[in-house]
């Protein structure tokens, strides 16, 4: 198998470094191609392609890029290149709508798609320890399982392909809410004078409990919001959440909520910060009234 | 050590059976007395007290009761009756400013207060494995630390008097956040025709992972919400993080919110219902305009 990778970025690269350590990676492409140049010099044996013609030979492309309409003209411009048989892997976070386009579009010279976006953030990225979510067909799932497993250790197939990117819309709204859920519960014991570790100890082990608690609580104690997951990246996500709702004509609640909130920490200059600084805002709140 | 309970309620009645295990418990009190006849006819040598003074010869005193009120009138009533250096321990979910404001009450008779909410349910309650949030000084605490540890497993000393309410009220907040967070992730999953035992699993082990997604999403999956923990007492716990954010002129949106989805579930006739039934009004969202 030759797997050609498209999009170095900060979760990309760790991803195509686990692909060359396990062997099967032939080429790379990036939009800015001096990333390329420096990450092919870090692997052996590497081609880096210039663009679509170069990924000809590959059976696999693997797809890691920003926004919706940069899949669909990666997946165009691959499209009269790659051989019938082949797969592109789509590993970016976009709308559901979005794959099964991708999926028609190569569908019609007999090219296969799956989507496969990923949780973990870059620390799981690094590790190949990354969540996969996936929409495929079960050939196309088989023949790129050595790709995926690669780069994750929990592999779940969803369902047909678009299935994959509902599963991480489903799991971006979680994320938003947990985070809801965490700050101004923390925000609230901080301000009536309570120790943080302690409630975060209090609270861990029953119904309130979350990963974000344990993981991120610590943040919210020390007001600092290291990454972890950049605010501007999961509010790219819940605005993909508030289209695929929006599709059913609602509004979700948390979605909304949590956009808007992003939308201020943007403003104050905390977008590059992870997103448990959402506790900035809630912590603000009792700062600006309270004792 | 003679310790008498007040408050033979759905919580009251184990946390008091395993007082009895103990070897600790003395006398028993409830305000529909049958139910403290039939309590004392299941359990040994226990006096039923037909009030205040028949609680006068125990050194500690245990309240789970309903509301603020309900807890000041106790204190009220039993103040003249206990001896010098007994102490009343609180294990009803009430504000803070009621843990302190009675604790005041009770110290100038030179009696002693705990405020020691508990949770983990009435599963909690008859294994005896309930985590506890203890606000009040050292030398209360190590007077009555027996009695927690018949009734809980995990008792954390958040503070002094008071502590341990605020900790149970950002408990609350934090319940309501999770459940939020899993409801609208699982109803969004839902409409998207996933199959939602597939998106707890892709979900739980990563940082939209949550006690409460594990262990309420299947009651979600298959639209039946068993308690659990009513919708009624959650919403009463959250009017009391209402009242302790406004002393600070704080609203909080998922506090607010919450409370507005609770009052249209009672509207509906769900307040018996788990908290979990919250996924009926985000997925009713869905069906009312979707597919």
């Amino acid at each position: 198998m030759r797997v050609g990778f498209i999009g170095l970025g900060a979760m990309g690269a760790p991803m195509a470094h686990n692909l060359h350590k396990a062997g099967l990676l032939a080429a790379v492409y990036n939009r800015t191609m001096s990333r390329a140049m420096v990450f092919a010099s870090e692997h052996e044996g590497l081609r880096v392609a210039a663009m679509h013609d170069d990924l000809a030979s590959c059976t696999v492309v693997v797809l890691c890029v920003s926004a919706d309409a940069d899949v669909l003209k990666m997946v165009d411009g691959l499209a009269p290149h790659l051989t019938e048989g082949s797969v592109v892997v789509d590993c970016s976070t976009v709308a559901a709508e979005t794959a099964r386009e991708a999926a028609r579009r190569l569908g019609e010279r007999g090219i296969g798609f799956v989507d496969a976006p990923v949780s973990g953030g870059t620390e799981g990225a690094t590790k190949g320890t990354l969540s996969v979510m996936v929409g495929a067909d079960e050939a196309h799932l088989a023949t790129v399982m050595p790709v995926l497993q690669a780069m994750g250790s929990r592999i779940v197939h969803m369902g047909p392909v678009g299935a994959g990117q509902a599963t991480k819309a489903a799991n971006q709204i979680a994320v938003a809410g947990v985070d809801q859920a965490v700050s101004e519960s923390l925000a609230f014991a901080k301000a009536h004078g309570l120790d943080l570790d302690k409630v975060i100890e209090a609270l861990a082990g029953g119904a309130a409990g979350s990963w974000f608690l344990e993981n991120r609580g610590p943040n919210m104690r020390d007001m600092k919001f290291p990454l972890g997951f950049k605010v501007t990246l999961h509010a790219k996500d819940l605005e993909i959440c508030r289209r695929m709702a929006a599709d059913f004509d609602v509004k979700l609640p948390l979605v909304e909520m949590t956009l808007l909130h992003y939308s201020r920490l943007v403003g104050q200059g905390f977008g590059e910060e992870d997103v448990s600084s959402l506790f900035r805002l809630k912590n603000a709140m009792f700062k600006a009234t309270g004792d």
